[in-house]
């Protein structure tokens, strides 16, 4: 039996949602049942899973099942959408003879297409059979979309021997809304109560998925789920490791949504320092991360500080124009809010040519930072985007 | 003599700021002085002329001429910008014979690169004695930049034969940042006080200006100025045909600097109805007309509503998803969040094969609407980005 992390189990299976013939679905069983942490989409336009995810975390049963597919969204499908997902639910809770609400759903792809529940309830007994199967990277392809490689992690505690982590994310940026979603599901018997748990998911969620973006479109589907079904045995240092270990696995899969987004060039750290409060950095770091023309710029390579400028003043935080400098990795461009002319403008293309670096922006005013993965915005971005459906 | 605003003299000239050989200079005189109103950028990095421009308006002086170029953004040039704009007003108000604090300049092109002012000052006596000889189409053309085509209106006022207005503006939305702004003049002898000038020039901008975009980035250089020199003779019934003239004649133009930016193929009037607040319908605008997602599936003309309900949902308004309707033109494709299916996604397709449709997005929870002018997101915005200074 393959076994990623203690206590969890996958599986995977091919139910024909999508038309490549590849996996689609797979099922994660938590075995004990898991204390389990989410996060999901503010989008005030909510997937039928999203729906059902956010209730059940309210009512704060365990977690024995995820059932994921990849494919269909299931959102904007009125009540069918949530009796389909229900359904599904119910199904796998017979199958495994668990209670039903230790069942959840996480969907991805095209949205306002009711679920193709036949086809998905005949690979659910294949699905329950294989549970012990598949390997975290086999979940990862399973879920993928229009993502161009599969995301996982694994991971040890250092100090903590017998403590095993695990995630898997899926996700390509928003870059292909209906196929879009970011979704994540990070396994650990760790040992950590429901408390804690909810806790260290909302920093490291708010440190790593929070912190990118490709297109600034958010989705109808995204789901961060953290389980853990160790037995509890708290204490403060244990949650202090898991806490930093999840953060890290949490920043490096996150990284990996903005690189292997399609139509992605070039992933740019964006670290803006200097700021009065933290929310000013995060304002500015935004602002520049989404601006059409500054990610235009950076698909060209074009060292265009003006279009940077621009973007910090109309950000909303306070500034000093005359106060802001700007440096490419070491190369610094700007100083004060002025030129330093042509050597540092060649030094900082070739700077840009480079598929990864951190564009620093220093606003001389404060002590807060704010830290932010951004993309290009590339020819083909637009092209697979115009063309996607078509 | 040149007279499409009785009172109002227009000349223009080559300095050689741009590298084409066109005009890149105009002068604007009212004679005698106008009363005058502005709205200036809300950018905190703003250009010299525009933080000048802000200053008198405040002092409240009447205005004797304006200086524009392009090629030259004046913006993000320390001290030395203010000095060079102070220096070439100087100039003009003396071979004007007019108080100083009674000229201003404006600017739009490269940021951060100091003014030829030397080149500046040599046409300025040729602008000064030209004064009479240009038509507002040519000052039109003298101050654009990427602009495809020049743009002004003159109009007639029913039931004022001795009123005449005109307007000319410049700009590709922000598609080019270093060579975008948005600068707007107009002109009337109506007659109207100078805070009655204040409170429609709000407005007509609020109705036009500020309900176009893009791509969402705001410049350091965007200037509005409403002149009035005719003896005060204000009415309310004059007010108020002036005020309506003016909005008009600015959405006129509002709209053809979105239908001129370059690489756009599209031009999309949103209309959002049924919404609680205005300020709800604005952010549903907004969140719309600025979404990558959907502004390449303008481009790609598909009728791709699962982007345009996401991007509602993340607008901040309060919405109910199965209370939206969404109409291309007349032809709805989604009904009460759900998709009328195959045929009027068909019809929905011919609708965004025309360069200029309606979007309509009805919320269905209020009265309240906003419209907003959007554009598509092209292959040729990307490549005209990406390569500009390369």
């Amino acid at each position: 039996m393959v076994r990623d992390v203690t206590g969890f189990r996958f599986s995977t299976a091919c139910a024909g949602i999508k038309e490549t013939g590849r996996p689609d679905m797979a099922l994660m069983m938590a075995d004990p049942p898991a204390r389990w942490a989410g996060t999901f989409t503010t989008n005030q336009v909510k997937a039928a899973p999203v729906r059902l995810g956010m209730a059940r975390l309210e009512k704060g049963a365990p977690l024995s099942a995820i059932l994921v597919n990849s494919g269909n969204a299931n959102a904007c499908n009125g009540q069918r959408g949530m009796a389909d997902t229900l359904a599904l639910c119910g199904e796998v809770a017979r199958l495994l003879d668990v209670p039903e609400e230790q069942v959840l759903m996480a969907s991805t792809g095209v949205i306002g297409q009711p679920l193709p529940v036949e086809k998905m309830t005949a690979v659910l007994p294949a699905l329950v059979d294989g549970l012990g199967s598949a390997t975290l990277e086999e979940v990862a392809k399973a879920i993928m979309t229009t993502d161009r490689y599969p995301k996982w992690e694994t991971a040890a505690l250092e100090g903590f021997p017998n403590v095993e982590m695990g995630g898997v994310v899926k996700g390509a940026g928003m870059i292909h809304p209906e196929m879009a979603t970011m979704l994540g599901f990070f396994f650990t018997n760790a040992g950590l109560s429901a408390s804690a748990l909810h806790g260290i998911t909302k920093r490291a969620v708010e440190e790593s998925f929070n912190r990118i973006t490709v297109d600034g479109d958010q989705s109808t589907n995204d789901t961060v789920l953290v389980l853990d079904n160790g037995g509890v045995r708290e204490t403060g240092g244990l949650v202090r490791a898991v806490a930093s270990r999840l953060e890290a696995m949490m920043k490096t899969l996150a990284y990996k949504i903005v690189d292997n987004g399609e139509g992605v060039t070039k992933v740019v750290t964006l670290q803006v320092e200097g700021a009065e409060t933290p929310e000013d950095a995060r304002r500015v770091a935004e602002s520049v991360g989404h601006s059409p023309l500054v990610k235009t710029a950076f698909f060209g390579e074009d060292p265009n500080w003006g279009r940077i400028m621009a973007a910090v003043g109309y950000s909303g935080a306070k500034i000093d124009p005359e106060g802001i400098d700007i440096a490419f990795d070491d190369t610094v461009l700007v100083s004060g809010g002025r030129w330093k002319g042509k050597e540092a403008e060649r030094a900082a293309a070739g700077v840009m040519k480079k598929r990864d670096y951190t564009l620093r922006i220093t606003l001389n005013r404060g002590k807060a930072a704010w830290r932010f993965v951004t993309s290009d915005l590339s020819v083909d971005y637009v092209k697979i985007n115009a063309d996607y459906r078509s």
